[in-house]
């Protein structure tokens, strides 16, 4: 267990006075450029090969514009391949609700800065789960945002397809706030008129999980009275995420080749091996996965029209331990990916809410909108934490 | 460019006094153990998880008991796994004779430290060339000697049915007295009656580096005029080398996959990759390749009767710059594997010796004898230093 920040940085920028977000701290996740500061990218052969920023990445100086003061640059898993927060290298950041178990990543440092308190909101990039993952995990709000809306200039890519720009905030008000600077969209309007509830997404989570998260969701319904269960994934929430475990790590090699194969950098041996097998992935494993996708793709705006949201268990169990040995990690990881593979697939805005705990341990609710309904799920997070 | 020696150990053991070896100073690869200090294997997850050893290595302590003084330990490539030298973790140790070209692995420390002169020989180990190929690079002496005849008690082991512990020194009236000691035999008796010249291993190396070489063959022939050409592999040293990278990494992932489950270790991608090829190999390809190396093995009994020697070039082009791009060490590493790969298959004793040089550079020329035949080689070495 570690501190949030980036070891051997220390960066403290203020925001520029009397905008919305003044008198509140955030943190950076290491993959996005801070001017004169190195981008580290959760990885030591990663800063040393690229130029130190010359500017902001497009969030940070959204979040400076609105007031908000830096305060640290926080760990990532390396090259943000990675969903339970363990970097060999940097360390494991403290998750201070679940202690022993990890933070959830890649966006560990973030979640684990705005869980202990260090700094009031913090951002994220979410990829494959990593900003709902750590969210569900160390017991915050989160965003997904709609995959496009968000600029991701100076945002260290992974897989481009997929990637978004996310934060993290312990209250709803808070949350709310951030959000409507980096949405550059109010949080009013109407709540949803309608709810569906993912039976095969809690079906799959551990019983005690869809359990534990149940009082949350019977408040939502209460929230939004019209509300239905339906099958989210008629392939199979599995088959997605089968497509997104091809398509990802494909597009992620894409990122690293260059780099990987010029300077032969040093990586944790899951990560290593995450991106072997990408390169060996077959074309035709590649082509069912991009059919799998566009069939996901039409299924979500199928269920989610504009009004509808979506209620499931953004993870399907709450922290693991920190540590496990990688077979059992190989599970986690899998077991994980298949409650969160819609995201990158579809690129619809998701949100994890807290406020559920299971043996202590929190975890999230999660809410999906149509595309471009962003602000639509904030103000729901809002309207239910007063009810 | 770095020190030969493990970046922040620190080791001085004087021999015992009125050895055989008495005066010379030596250097262990961090493969053997020195009681009282940890055996970091080159890489920075191994030395942590396992006990530091009580007890020195047989081969560091033969060397002490005959009076040899140990002055360090040294590089290796990460757990073995490398024949250039490069450690991402630990640095390059400079090869004195061709700077701005690697060393050669995975005995690089100990070949720098004794082409530095920084000591008088040092211990190495050869799985898949990594006595030879230094040796070759380095322009010294090196030995592997016959697969089983050394006793491997405190060496970090890869792949038992291919490592051996070898050894490296600048001259051979040094080379023949080390090899005393470890081989537990005088450098007595006669010298080799026929001399076979593998003309498929000296067509496989680069024209310039086989032509670099031809005056040490030459001397090679006054001094055992009874002399052919043959081909070594009939069936091709590539298939040979085919098999071992088969058979040797799969052995190498049988001994460290404990380790890397357990502990998730970090690793140089190409060490990694490695690893993760090896644990996909199929069970046919491993059936092939045993075949194969039992075919090598007939091969080599059959060529190398008693009294009989084979030259060969040690490698198949002299040090290849540093830092090379991912897709050209490995075609390097493919390159050289062809003209090492005899030795883990069939366990033959085999020198590398100096004097010859390509664009200034170091190249070797090697000796190989029937199993047992060691103190031959060396006797061949001492006998063509003089001629």
């Amino acid at each position: 267990m570690s501190s949030p920040f980036v070891p051997g940085t220390a960066v403290r920028l203020p925001g520029t006075p009397g905008g919305p977000l003044t008198g509140l701290t955030f943190a950076a996740k290491d993959l996005f450029d801070v001017a004169g500061h190195p981008t580290g990218g959760g990885n030591p052969d990663w800063a040393r090969q690229n130029p130190i920023p010359t500017r902001h990445a497009w969030a940070v100086q959204a979040m400076l514009d609105a007031g908000a003061t830096l305060v640290g640059k926080t760990i990532t898993d390396e090259v943000s391949l990675g969903i339970l927060g363990e970097n060999a290298f940097e360390g494991t950041p403290l998750n201070p609700a679940a202690p022993g178990h990890v933070p959830g990543g890649s966006s560990s440092g973030s979640a684990s800065a705005v869980a202990q308190g260090i700094c009031d909101t913090a951002l994220g990039t979410d990829t494959g789960g990593s900003v709902r993952v750590p969210a569900s995990f160390c017991g915050l709000y989160g965003i997904r945002p709609t995959h496009g809306r968000l600029d991701l200039t100076g945002m260290l890519p992974q897989a481009p397809s997929s990637d978004t720009t996310g934060w993290f905030a312990r209250d709803a008000a808070t949350f709310a706030r951030v959000s409507a600077v980096l949405l550059e969209e109010a949080i009013e309007g109407p709540l949803p008129a309608r709810l569906v509830i993912a039976i095969d997404a809690f079906g799959f989570a551990d019983l005690a999980a869809a359990e534990a998260i149940t009082p949350i969701l019977n408040r939502l319904k209460r929230l939004v009275p019209d509300w239905q269960e339906e099958v989210m994934a008629p392939q199979g929430l599995t088959t997605w995420s089968r497509a997104q475990r091809t398509l990802q790590p494909v597009e992620a090699w894409e990122t690293f080749r260059t780099w990987v194969e010029r300077d032969n950098p040093r990586f944790a041996f899951s990560v290593a091996r995450g991106l072997v097998m990408a390169a060996m992935t077959p074309e035709a494993d590649r082509g069912w996965a991009a059919l799998v996708r566009r069939e996901a793709r039409g299924r979500l705006r199928h269920l989610l029209p504009p009004g509808t949201i979506l209620a499931m268990p953004t993870a399907p169990f709450a922290a693991p331990k920190t540590a496990l040995p990688l077979p059992e990690i190989d599970g986690i990881r899998a077991a994980i990916n298949v409650l969160c593979a819609h995201g990158g697939l579809a690129g619809h805005p998701q949100i994890s809410i807290p406020g559920a705990t299971l043996d202590g341990r929190p975890i999230g609710l999660s809410l999906l909108a149509a595309r471009g309904a962003d602000a639509m799920l904030v103000r729901t997070a809002l309207a239910l934490e007063s009810i």
